[in-house]
């Protein structure tokens, strides 16, 4: 039976959560719960619980709710943090470091084999467990250890002709901080853009309304 | 006329791309661009773009399309990027460093003007601008300064307790980087909460699928 081919996106995003939290779970020592205390802790609704988790075949008991451990080590299986993608990060300023750190850390799934960036007073310099390599050294890195995914770090007018050359190398799939939607022009190719500036944009925003909510300036935006 | 005082919240999590495109086309030199054009860009529908900047009162002219730069000012204006909310960030490792960095050099809105660690070794270290405190100078320095947001780059253990104290010393608004769901418990203060491991493991899973569509293993997840 296939399960999971048809399922929507949104279900999707919502999967790495059900997986952190089902580890919180775990670690708290709880072995089953039900899809309404589960709605609760993750502020959902029991039915969206249900529904999503049905998407997948359904783990859940009538009665008897969840199997903390079964239902993570499931949605992991899904989630593929028994694979090891090979991962390489290009832009190893400080937030590639920072990431880099970050990614062999904290996650599982994709491992990190190879760092790289132009600059040559960071080349040779140590990240964790890895060297910094020159970005000339990827084509020759990629014949060799056959990397699938790629982390760019870079800035957003170098973003997409190193991707252009990264698919043409193999990489399946972009984790990309650059500032630059790099969806456009590629269908076959996995990108998961992160949008740091957009993301504090929407914190600036919030703060804004409210804000002018004191009345003290731009009564326009005041919430009604 | 209160212009956004029901946006949904969609809408306002599109409204920082739009500033970023506009950004991009004003510095391409283009003056003006009809919704289909931008559409095409975005990768959103024509009308999508019309619906959601008219939530805002509308800006495009029938037949001319909108006028990039007094597009993006507008917006700008809505976000809030011409003001300056004082903003402190608590966790200064790899990640937070970088973050910090990237705040004041990337960003508008929010303007960093503290960092604290607990880590006595990165007390006194410089970030940019400002020198790393001890997280028991947070008091003091928002009596003086009132900061209204707070960037936090720590553990998750640690997350909810900081983050109920700095509620009481006035901060409004949190950019969570903690592993951690931090909406949790508040209902009038900002939380935008950025999990970068869900976002890996996004990828990860797209990665899962492409794979196992080589029915080399994991036939139940190959895609129909």
């Amino acid at each position: 039976m296939s399960k999971n081919g048809s399922i929507s996106n949104s279900v999707i995003k919502r999967l790495p959560r059900y997986y952190r939290f089902l580890g919180e779970l775990k670690k708290q020592g709880v072995e089953r719960i039900s899809s309404r205390e589960l709605s609760q802790r993750m502020k959902l609704t029991a039915s969206q619980i249900r529904q999503d988790l049905n998407c997948f075949g359904g783990f859940g008991q009538q009665g008897y709710g969840y199997h903390v451990d079964e239902l993570r080590d499931e949605i992991g299986k899904i989630l593929g943090v028994d694979r090891e993608f090979g991962t390489i990060l290009i832009g190893a300023g400080n937030l590639g470091r920072a990431i880099a750190r970050h990614i062999n850390f904290d996650t599982r799934g994709c491992k990190l084999i190879g760092i790289f960036d132009v600059d040559d007073q960071l080349v040779g310099r140590q990240v964790g467990d890895l060297q910094i390599r020159h970005t000339d050294d990827i084509p020759e890195f990629c014949a060799e250890n056959h990397p699938l995914a790629a982390v760019l770090c870079i800035p957003k007018e170098a973003t997409q002709k190193i991707a252009d050359t990264l698919v043409v190398m193999g990489i399946k799939a972009f984790w990309n901080f650059s500032h630059y939607d790099l969806s456009i022009g590629y269908d076959d190719i996995i990108v998961e853009n992160v949008h740091l500036g957009d993301s504090l944009l929407t914190l600036t925003y919030g703060l804004n309304v409210l804000t002018s909510g004191d009345g003290e300036e731009d009564d326009d935006y005041v919430e009604e």
